[in-house]
């Protein structure tokens, strides 16, 4: 099976979900391989790059992409199997940006505090030993921590004709920045426009639950991803599927909000799955859901509600793609 | 070692953390099993049992307790270590309780729409298979889960003079509804009047993160605790220790809050273990939490972050005695 | 008509709703006349005086009372008609307390910055000309302020054997904060308890809503108020009436579930009022309700939602009583 | 002077901010007199009307414009002042929408429950009288209520190439259902693209704060608006200004965010009037702040922070801008 490969060109990076014309066209079911920038386009490559000096936020995340998706139509599902995801570079950065993140006051948790201090960490990356090192900036620690690459950020054009900025979390997937956007996973997205024009960005060599100073280890990276379309059946929010979990990303503030969408959308597909009527399903994830923070630092919140197979009979969802896509990437 | 066992009589239970005088003292580094009837107080015993009916808010999650710790002063930090958590019914209860819950309007989250039906779940415990049975009412599904005992409220008297209804959590522990207080963890909690007065109850059988109906599979328990004490150090707010993680329960509204308080006490706990600045511990667990929300359902919400201890050097917290608790534990 | 007169020795002081035993009992339609400490304690008398050397947070905001009223029992109205409040110092102090306030970071919404400047700002004040004086403490700015006395602590003793800090708001009434709670305004409060046990204190001599620093104009008071009971009929959440407005205090975090919970009360009472459906007294104030904000700074938000009386017929709440002690008040 | 008018065909509403080319280009210093439709496109004529018949949710709140204004570029200040507001039609529509409004959950505030009655309210316009009239859906109360015309929404383009859909308010200004916003009022909002492409509309006969239930007295108006540009000044989130007060409007989730934001814009705009410090400016909005909330059912909820101008010496904010347009009006 042939693998498209594609590396955008700086002048060619999107900062937006929608809004930007696709840069080629997919037939549903083939395979790309991405290469995306890191978060801050790379502009952070040593512990004497500030963010207050290389970072402008209106134009991090860069997107590789959008992609349109032959015969997608609104109301149809996007289907996106993350086969592989390879570091691209030997070295990721993170960084206190000032009044970005999760232990700050922000421009939106306003205070009149002073910011903290804007620093930037360098991780190097080992890769015969599979690890990222932390190496602290305000004294010697140093601690190697094993790789996970994951991407923060997949997503489709939104509804309504808006154009969202790629920092922002949202229905149409976008910046969710969960741990389980990695290699294994499935996600589906609701197609709201034609060719539902995805694109994907914001790789993380590795990243905490919360992502709690607002920059994961971000690092460019190469996706190697399967693309395929389901007519019809679009999920209200994004939802992934691996070999050991159904999970649905909700993204709202405050993040209750979040918890409370995923809550029903995992109800409701539970419900679909096994016939459940929403109170039975209700009380069945009372029980068994679990619910790993994914960023509690962008415009949204997000927070994926997750219910392990092994604790339930087997059942298919979208027709049991996952499971042919996963099939079909130990060919490639 | 003698352990001394307890189990209330009804007329014993209390229900709030303060206000209750102690049941009996007990001497740091000694053993204790202890009966507590489920949040109920046992009263819904079939599906035909209501809680519009059987159950008062004012008086659930009966208390097992308070006990007096001797020589436990204000400023000291109070150790329980859960040895063993046994399943002392052959049932277990869950119920939608009329605006009570994650997925319904509530007290606080008012609305003007009718309330979900009310209901109640009744799971047979399998001894044998050591699963409880969720059997839908609204339908035929069947499913055996897994038992995974836990309690849901484990708390000291509050300071100032106040007394909470053992449905909240807050710094002094409570209702926290975490299925990380399970056997092999061990408590901290910060004193905070002579004698620490610590109580627990509300034993689940089992529960999901979130808990989102509001009550998991309820049950009565028979939990076998070390006490312990450590003069001094009380932490802000409850800690965790397990053989893995170091946790973190913050509660509070809104949910972010929750995440906040327990994020800069991680930050704090990893600066004392490694010496780690405050801002190189913030960009450390950036990449390393673990952020699993407890429950989103009680008066204060309770989020989870905890560190997983094989991603860093070794390292003991108040002086190593979850180490020394196990071990004691093993001698049982 | 004789006017009880009471100031409490500071040690007296109550520091909780509930907890304390009574000072008096008072017959429901008799007059009292309380002096009550500013929310420091009196401890604030010059800019010099710092909030982190003098105020104890455990220890602010004391009560005046509790006082017991006969033949108050659980499910009966409280009602509290304020006469008048009177400056009874010459000054009002406010302060930024660390990690205290709106905006700033606190011990809930935690963040890892510095806390704002420790302040004090002394209000002198003018009474021929009723005005407190705003003197800028890092400049040479003089304002002169209208006096407006209010009352910041107005509560009863909480159900189900609480005990709660008298910097607290919730459905008993407590740390509301609003400029609402002064001289002509009738509170109605549920009684949970025998006796009901209210007491009052928290004096602003003016405060902005939102009280955004955490601290007003914090003053002295002498409050002469008419007390009252209504058997049964008690209200879910404190409402206060006066001749212009109805109104609802909710308190609780976020500050959504505020409003919605004194909307919900404000769409209860207007359909007792005039036989509404609840739609249409949801519709209603959808139309009329104003909403200003009360406090945006205590452990629970508070808002209040009113209704003026002029854009509907009149109407009569809990048996006309507040025009009768309006009328009762001219004889004092 | 000369007043333009325009009434957009229906062909011609705009949905979104940005995204949308202009209809005509005007001058700083103009004036336009403006019909808009009301926020359901005039689709709820009757109490026979639904929403869910009628009313596509990606459809609402009509946009007049946009307008593009020679000579302003990112960093300016639209100016735009209200002369007058004049209901178009003799009636005006509210709704109570499934899961949209404040006291339902909603599609954030997601729970399981059954939606409200979808329901229409028709209010007749009685010019002589200048009130609208509530007619009871569910009994025989009928009340009438002056007119009090305002704009729910009035923004321009978002920066950095997004497109927001006119339910939304944000720092652009768009749909923060605000009763401010009427005849004498100035508003200030940051220019972020060439022109500032503003538009209005949303019009409303009369609305509560809060607009409780998603909708008010929803009705065709026609505007006078004064059109004006400062070079430089933009302000971070729209202000405005009329002869009593200065304000900020904040819109955020959760609501105290909402308040933080307008909060600390106070505090920054109170230190440029007086040459405050912002320590003291936060002392002084603490005493005299009036914090009106605005909507609290959009997705973003919207909070006022005002402050009476005649509490304080007298200043010039934007130059003495308003009262000059305030005297432009009179010669209209």
């Amino acid at each position: 099976m042939e693998v498209r490969e594609y590396t955008p060109a700086s002048d060619e990076y999107a900062y937006t979900f929608g809004g930007v014309a696709p840069v080629f066209s997919v037939r549903p079911g083939s395979a790309l391989r991405l290469w995306s920038d890191d978060a801050f386009g790379g502009k952070l490559r040593s512990i004497d790059d500030l963010s207050a000096e290389k970072v402008d936020l209106r134009f991090v995340n860069p997107q590789t992409g959008p992609f349109y998706v032959e015969g997608a139509e609104p109301g149809d599902t996007l289907v996106l199997h993350l086969v592989d995801l390879e570091p691209a570079r030997d070295w990721g950065a993170s960084a206190t940006i000032p009044f970005f993140g999760g232990m700050t006051s922000t421009d939106r948790t306003v205070s009149l505090q002073a910011s903290l201090p804007d620093t930037t960490w360098i991780y190097h990356l080992e890769r015969e030993r599979n690890t990222v090192a932390f190496e602290a900036r305000f004294g010697e620690q140093r601690f190697e921590l094993p790789v996970a690459p994951m991407l923060g950020t997949v997503g489709v054009a939104p509804p309504g004709g808006e154009v969202r900025s790629s920092l922002v979390p949202e229905r149409f997937g976008g910046n969710m920045d969960t741990p389980q956007m990695r290699a294994g996973a499935t996600v589906y997205l609701g197609v709201n426009v034609e060719g539902a024009l995805f694109s994907l960005g914001d790789g993380h060599y590795r990243q905490g639950e919360g992502e709690a100073c607002g920059t994961a280890v971000e690092g460019a990276m190469t996706s190697t991803v399967l693309v395929d379309l389901i007519k019809g059946g679009a999920p209200l929010w994004p939802r992934i599927e691996d070999d050991d979990h159904w999970m649905v990303v909700g993204s709202s503030r405050p993040m209750e909000d979040s918890w409370r969408i995923a809550n029903a959308q995992v109800v409701g597909w539970l419900s679909e799955l096994y016939g459940l009527h929403p109170m039975d399903a209700y009380q069945l994830i009372t029980q068994i859901a679990e619910v790993p923070v994914a960023n509690v630092v962008d415009n949204n919140y997000s927070v994926v509600v997750k219910v392990a197979k092994a604790l339930l009979p087997t059942a298919q969802a979208f027709g049991g793609i996952h499971a042919e896509l996963r099939a079909l990437a130990r060919t490639l």
